[in-house]
Parts: structure tokens; sequence; C-alpha cells
């Protein structure tokens, strides 16, 4: 039985990333039928993007976080082709420029936000200002007033400053799915060294990435307190279970193919005048009128 | 007696925009005493700018709003003019283009913040939404789901959605300055006609500003809801008297200086390493190592 539901957050219930799957083995599924599953939402998924974008009347943002190697790329990439990229962009969170840096934390998403209409997707976002920043302490260096530096409430301001963006978002007619992709210890290590001793897979992996790794639990904790402060009725986060990509990717794509629904998209209407209109000029096409 | 707190909005009282001076004769003041003070605050923030710029710690906004004809241009040119534009910008916001509409209303001014260390003045701003458009009801128009636009608590959320962003600037080490230039309906009218009679202040008037001034009540109640609503201690609104200039630009300079005060800006400390660095590159020179 497949249901996205179980690894939904909405602030009614607390995550407990220790407890939270990261496998899909003992749910016995076939992995054949949620492959197949997984082709007919991006389908559908393709065709509720077409009347999003003919409508223009709701913008959506899909935000991927995750610790490294727990398939972001590959699941943007595998769940997203078949759709038009005349209406989505994606958006890659790298270390931020000095130039983001004299800026207030959401100022470099803000300039991603899509057009109403369109999507966006998120390749990490705003949440790393509550994740590396926390578990590192970068925030410490950063140019600021005291008043803001020296706040002991930094960061539980920070998660009432992005649920109040989030919440601004959705009654500016955005909305926006949040996924972590919850790969375990143990897989992250065995895609590690498939990067390290694959050659056409080097280019993935740095050595940094080891640095970060041993920070697991940090990170985790980080995770399960952003997760948890703005986990949100209108703006939820889902906690899916990453080791198993057919999986992971199957469940992203139900999630993104019922916030479309959620939007309920139409073609836009034709109107009588409109009929006429088109009738019109038909009939000069058809009349030759312009001698082309 | 020269006070500004006296127009200051924090929140605390409400403004009656009725009974809120627009002129300044009964305060029996010395006008050249006035101009001179303005003079020296000039003098002040240019000082307090390049410190502002140097430490690279805080951004100011300073919005002005008003009904036309109430001096905001003029007011920008005088009291900035001594400020170095390397660490100004003005951004004038006039009708939105279909890319500004089809985003959130905040979106075009959060383009227009400026970094830390720099301020920005914006003739105009956000607050548009809620005075033009609640007046004219342009939001019916616009293209946004029915959860949003048939909302009737639209502009009450749009008020509280302003507060937000405000007091998130705040906490990210920006400070906001909010002006409206209180002028008359009868100043309005000798200035719109001063506008038409003389040949080059004729590219100031459009036939379409006796159209707005014909809803002055209107707008004198959307500027009065907008400013009660979003009046905060760390971000109040100024409600200045606009039918003397010289004065209205004294309390602006006033107003400016305090806030750049607030900031309390410093040039960055020079530390002994740094010393001993700026004493081997002077030694460099000197002796002329690059044969220069």
């Amino acid at each position: 039985m497949l249901s996205l539901d179980q690894y939904r957050y909405d602030g009614s219930e607390k995550v407990k990333l220790e407890k939270a799957p990261t496998s899909a083995r003992a749910l016995g599924l076939n992995r054949e039928q949620v492959v197949e599953q997984t082709q007919q939402n991006k389908l559908e998924i393709a065709s509720l993007q077409d009347r999003l974008y003919a409508e223009g009347q709701e913008g959506v943002v899909v935000i991927f976080q995750a610790m490294d190697a727990a398939g972001k790329d590959s699941a943007i990439k595998h769940v997203m082709s078949a759709v038009n990229p005349q209406g989505i962009m994606v958006h890659s969170f790298k270390q931020p420029t000095s130039q983001d840096l004299s800026h207030d934390f959401l100022w470099r998403a803000v300039q991603c936000l899509p057009a109403r209409g369109s999507m966006a997707i998120f390749n990490r976002s705003y949440y790393e200002d509550v994740l590396i920043v926390r578990v590192r302490d970068l925030h410490k260096n950063y140019k600021m007033a005291p008043r803001c530096l020296e706040d002991p409430e930094f960061f539980e301001k920070r998660y009432r400053q992005i649920r109040h963006f989030e919440s601004y978002l959705y009654e500016n007619s955005y909305r926006t799915v949040k996924f972590f992709l919850h790969v375990s210890a143990k897989k992250q290590k065995q895609r590690f060294l498939e990067r390290i001793e694959r050659k056409e897979k080097n280019w993935k992996f740095s050595s940094s990435d080891i640095k970060e790794r041993a920070l697991w639990y940090d990170y985790q904790d980080a995770y399960e307190k952003a997760i948890n402060a703005t986990a949100t009725k209108n703006n939820p986060w889902y906690v899916l279970p990453a080791d198993n990509k057919w999986y992971t990717r199957y469940l992203i794509s139900e999630a993104i193919k019922q916030v479309l629904e959620q939007t309920d998209p139409h073609y836009p209407v034709v109107t009588a005048a409109k009929e006429e209109e088109l009738e019109r000029c038909r009939q000069q096409l058809v009349s030759n009128v312009n001698n082309l």
C-alpha cells in the first residue's frame, strides 16, 4: 500500500529523525509497480504544469534539502524531466557570495522566486541558513549589528522569519513543498565509496564531503529542529526515506502531483467575444488578406 | 522649539490625519535658523554615512510616501545631496511592470534592498500596494488564487505582511525610516497650478494628477489605515507637515540623522597586525622596490 501521508509533517506532530524510516525495505513494495506509478505521476505532473502555466495564477516552490548523497540531484533530474522547461527553473544554492552575505538571508532566495504560473526547484535553499550556518556557527563572522548577532534567540528568530515568509508566500498565491531526503549514514558511506571508485562519478565527490559527514549527528539535530519549527499546515515538510531511490522518487512525484492538483489549474476560459475574434482571424487567414 | 518627536508614530498612539498639522505656521519658527540647522544635519548625515559604509554592518531604508506635489522629489534632492552616491541608491516605484505583477507584491522592493553599509531611498514603495491598490481596487484584476483574492481580510493581511517584513529587516541588521509628507489640499492645488503655469515645471504635471486629487479623502483614509497598521517601535512612521518645504526638509534631515546615529557607525578598528602590515607597505613604497 503506497501512502505519502505518513511522511508529511504539518506541525501537528513532531518528527524524530532517529526513528523516521530511511529505507523502504520493511514496506514489502513491488519495485516495478512503484516505478510504473512514478512514470504515471510524471505524465500527470507535466499535464498539470501545462495548465498551471497557461492560467498564471499560482507559483510553486519545491525545496530539496538533504545530507550529501541523499539523491537530490538525481531525483530532480528523474522526476521533473517530463516538464516543459519554459515553466520551471532549478536554482542550486551553493556557498553564498559576498553580495549575498551583505544582504538579509532570504534575499538571494527571493531573486529566485518564480513568476506565478511557474515552478521553481530549490536545490538546497534558505534552510541552509539554519543548517550549515547553525552547525558551523558561520553567523559569528557575519557583519551584522550586535542586536542581531548577540541575540541568544538568533536561530529561533530565523525559524519564525521563515514561517512568516512561507505563509506570506501562501497568502500571495504561492505554494511551497519541502522535502527532506532522509538517508542513512550507512547508505551515504556506500554512495560516497561509489563516487570515489567509479571514474565517471568522481566529479560528484569532494573531500569536504567527509568533513561534513563527521558532523552527522549535529546535522541531524539541526534538521530536526528546523523541520519541527517550520512544518505548517499550508507549508508542510515531507521527510522521505532516501535509501532506495526508486521509492524516494515515487514519493516526490506523488507530493508534487498533489500540490499541483491543489492549485486546480485550468486553461483560461474562451469567452464568446474571444471566440468571435478567433473566428474573424481564421477567416482572414483563409481568405489570404495579407497576400502572404 | 524644534522637535521631531511630536511627528513620530510608533504604534503607541493612532494618527488622525485630519488633525495632524500640514503647516509650520502656528509654530512661530525662525525660518533662517531652521534652514541653517538643516544644513548642519546634512553635513552630519554625510559624515555618519561615510562611517556606515566603511563598517558595512547595517543597511538603512528610507521610505517616502505622500500625495502628489507634497515635495518628495525635492526633499530627496535637497536633504540627500551631501551624501556620497557610492553608498546610496534612490529607487522610484512607479506603475508595476507585468513581471512585477506576476510576483508577490514585496518582490520588486526586495530587489532594491541595499547591501548592509548602504542606504536606499524608496520614492514611493510597497506601501502603494495598500494605497492606490486599495483606493482603486486594482487587486481585483490580479491573477491570484481565489483563496487570496476573495479573502475579505486582503488588506489587513497585507498590513500584517508588511509589519512582518519590516521587523524581519530590523532583525537582520536593517533599519527603516518611513515618512508621510502631509500636504494640505489647498497647498497641493497651489503647487499643481504652478506646475501648469510655469513652462519649466510642466514636465512634473500630468492630467492624471487631477484624477487622483479627486479621490483625496479616499487616499487620506487609506494612508491613515496603512500608517496606523504598520507604525511600530522599531519601524516608526513620521507624519510630517509638508506645506512649508523648509520645515519638512529640516524634519527629514533630523530623522535621518537620528537613525544613522542609532546605527552608531565606526570605521573598522585598525589592529596591531594591520598596523604592522601598513608599515611594511609604507616602507616598500618609500624604498621603491618595484622600480616604479
